[in-house]
């Protein structure tokens, strides 16, 4: 079992930034906008296995195996793993059971992150069917009391965030934070829902009221799990997490 | 999408019973339990692909997975779906996604049903493994209230339900039900928390104090399932289920 | 104490439909939604004792105590008890204290067998007055977290329903249910609210999105009660259900 | 309506104290506790109707039903009732509706104010048969956040507190409260559950660690009713409780 | 510790109201309003150290700081203490460590005693900024769920309640309450969420519906501690308030 | 407002870390324990005013006012700040209102991380004093559901930890953390609930089952203030923590 007991100060962290989708285009984007003063590699799952895009449970299942299946042989390579999904990807426990080093969600990490922050997070999602995906997901996580502004919408497709020239969506995210998480939902934090929006935080912002908070998921795993594997924390192996 | 509009009185529901783990002996065990008066079709996870029993967050992916790859090409055969493993498995939310017949699993099903007929649900387990595992799906799945009296292991791995002799198995489970389910957790109804205890739920009865109930899990996932067929019910395909 | 240990598969389960207000129409409204391949009897309250409607907390008390004063000698006749009145009708609990044999509310039924079907179901009421009521049952059932859509008024009284032309009724339910718990509460399966909109389901569903839900709880409540009875479930003894 | 709109500071308020049961002698036993500065005027549940003594869901509708019948037509002689079963008696929400003058229950009225005066407040209560009774209606009334230390029965039947010696019941009393809710719950403050124990609390604070707090629920009752008869507060006539 | 054991029925109570702001104005408006047959002693916060109004969670630890190191030496001068600030201010877990004499916070206090009247409370607040600073103390309070109509703003600054015409600070508040709490949130109370509104419940009253019930919160404070000092209940010393 | 728009990536952030107590032999404590690569700076609190340790709700209105009263000025000098107190320390909001310059306290940042390595945190801290302050604390910061285990008390004081021979400590904190929070509560993460207790927690994971996670809190504030800072996030000014 890869414990990490005593983490050399010497030696930079090496953390694998998991995107559970067969979109590369996704991963390029997610790589342009991190920190690069720690080890950091890159995976995107298989095209022949996982979905391009992650939009249902059955989504996640599928993303999940087809992970897990090339990663499983190779996970004492990292000192840690973020899920670069906005979901409760069932990839985080997958990991969290199959090696000590911390492994950590984007949905999880923002919203604990957020919590910090301000009083009410809210989530900016892309298509309506995510709505009720998160909701539920966030409640399974028992984060439902850090999300107090709710989920909401865009109306955007996952790859729209791709495939649609950038000012448009831009514009369309700016009135779903502005119109509605901070105006109708008082949103004081608001976290970008999906992977996809990697690097938008600041135009999202500008739209809003100044001193408001725009928050990159990506960026609070990464951090997260930096911060954790910094401290020499690892995985608990007695309960919850503990091996099959 | 095979909406089941107008139920055939005169035709027999026809409902698939999925074990999904590798074991045809649990299979075998559970098909000796149910009644006679309906369709109904057996499925068995492929050996190949799917772990021998469930034990982990990494387990049930797996599972979930290979039961996918087989079966979602066929789900318009079946009026209902009942996925027999005891747990919060991620194959029950990708059937609905993936049909409108309705689909059920037997820890929800146990769990509604019992809720209806005691105080304090109690869930006897297999091993100590399952306790946290348990306690945090049923938070997910929103039914923590309705466990009032817990998850207890019996110390029993899950193949230790088909490998013992069944006399040692069922002193086991009655002394966990009784000692503490009933007496230190005050239960007032138990389930039996694996598929593979099917059939015993009458022994486990006859240890606790008179009136007790006991209930099998896969029964109450069958029943529930046929309620809702019989109703004319489906999945709903606007919210959290819509497809993807 | 009528335990009923051994269901005899030759036997039909013979089932008590108990409608605890005195208006004869609702009872035979209801009869006629009903499946016809099972015992079933019908109980209307006594005019002299028990309200015309039931609409406040003082009404459930005073229908409650008129059904138990005619039907408590005679509770060993039935299998199973369907208690239909869309509420936490107190007479449930007491059947559960006098009999061993299966009691189920329609409102406890609906929400729980809808909550297999979709994400957020709602309800449809009749007066306003019953808004604030059903929230407060439904919280106290445990069931808050089963009804993320809430309650939505039609503006009806419960005896509009049999008073009023039958297109007047549906076109103001169809309103109620499209506009407000579909669009503006997300709603992805609606139960109707009151025992008295028995039938009007597929009609209620036409209004709405295609694959929306639409339940009648009283079906629910049959269907919950027989899946009971057909496994030989009976009322726990042993803790909150106890006999006195 | 009997609002009371403007109280006169020169009339002394008049409180109906309502034991529920037919037992004279619990009626005696509160009257011998409560203040004489007010007016109290004193009712007991008839004898052909009611219960000798509350035990059960069937007992509580029994007996609201046959207080109802008597007290209906005469609500508006006082100025606050206070119903002094310790159990979320149906007559507490009855009575709301059918007046504006206060109405308050002792069980709601003792966590209410003793949430001010410790951390965890612990009840103590007659018979086991009680204990999930209880929990299940702290939680219907919202309240179980205010009763963290729980209910622990003493074993004693309600009709025990009567009939047996004072100094046994005292002896079996203290012990529950000191051993059990004391020590293994850390009470650090102990409601008295039920109307039958009036005037125990010095004797049972005796028994405990000094410092620990021990409320008799009906005095509390009649305290919460007098301060909101004091601040002329009437029932609010437009939500939950609007006449039928 | 200046417990309270045998409260003399001939002497009347002493509570001291601490108006832990140092606007003198905002004391004398209280003291307007109370009843005159207790023994009442009024306390302004310094002006040297205490902000002129509370808006804050700096300002609550200044003010409190401020008041303690006035009052501290003092405190077995009193048989009981009201805080008369609407939030969950740190003065009164501070007094609970100090004294044994009941010590009452206005929003707790009136959204217990509200809890008894209606089913759906809301507080009508000052600015804006004590939106999410009243949810989340009513959160921590354990209250949330007694705040079912929630806060609403009225736009006007705590010192607008002095400063600004009494005329225009009533039609604001009458909007707030009528428009919002009642017609938006569906209140049946609605509590003055800020001390300097004392005595403008009867003018808030005539704007809503009729039978709607406003409550002035330190008439709550006060009832809800002289009923404490009355029935001689004293804060705990073994649990949550032991003195440190 | 001293925003911290964009981290230079060439300046090493830099830390206040806030020990709120008067006792310098804790904050050295701290500093030997924390990492070497950011600028910490340390304060303690002032022995005049503020409590030798911090034992009660009134020891942390006067710690905190201490602290306000000689840092309000100079808040713009830090990146973040870390309140050094197993609490929720009222310091931790209060710097959050007068700095956009994340503010951490230790308390909420073990949960937060903690709930990223097990299913059940428990905590380890000092007196029995201790238990109910800070299972209401942590209840009142939204975070019961990431507290498992609960809080269990070693019986040692505060200033024991620096005034007893560590052999002693680390016996009594590993008993208490091997039998009641590993063996009783099943904790599979264990935090230490005290400043006091810095660089202890290989020596209690010692004591433990292997492979169970032992976290000092400290590490935990700071890391997850760097990963803010890192971030470049900043506290909300819009809501919650608007200045005043």
């Amino acid at each position: 079992m890869p414990f990490i007991l005593s983490p050399d100060p010497a030696r930079r962290p090496r953390v694998l930034i998991i995107n559970p989708n067969a979109t590369e285009a996704f991963t390029e984007g997610i790589r342009g906008t991190l920190r690069a003063d720690v080890e950091l590699d890159f995976y995107t799952a298989p095209a022949a296995h996982a979905p391009a895009s992650i939009e249902s449970a059955t989504d996640e299942i599928v993303s999940a195996a087809a992970c897990l299946s090339e990663l499983r042989a190779h996970v004492d390579k990292w000192d840690g793993f973020v899920v670069a999904c906005f979901s409760a990807h069932p990839l985080v426990p997958a990991l969290r059971e199959l090696s000590a080093a911390p492994a950590v969600g984007i949905l999880e990490a923002s919203l604990l992150m957020g919590s910090t922050l301000g009083g009410r997070v809210g989530i900016l999602t892309t298509s309506p069917r995510w709505e009720p995906l998160l909701e539920g997901e966030i409640a399974a996580l028992g984060l439902a009391g850090k999300n107090a502004a709710g989920v909401v919408s865009s109306g955007l497709a996952v790859l729209d965030l791709e495939e649609l020239p950038r000012a448009s969506v831009i514009k369309v995210l700016c009135t779903a934070a502005a119109d509605v998480l901070q105006d109708r939902r008082g949103a004081d934090v608001i976290v970008l829902g999906c992977a996809g929006m990697a690097g938008l935080e600041d135009a999202v912002g500008e739209a809003c009221q100044p001193g408001l908070v725009v928050l990159d998921p990506v960026r609070c795993g990464l951090e997260m799990c930096l911060g954790l594997i910094r401290m020499g924390a690892r995985t608990s192996k007695v309960g919850l997490y503990a091996p099959a």
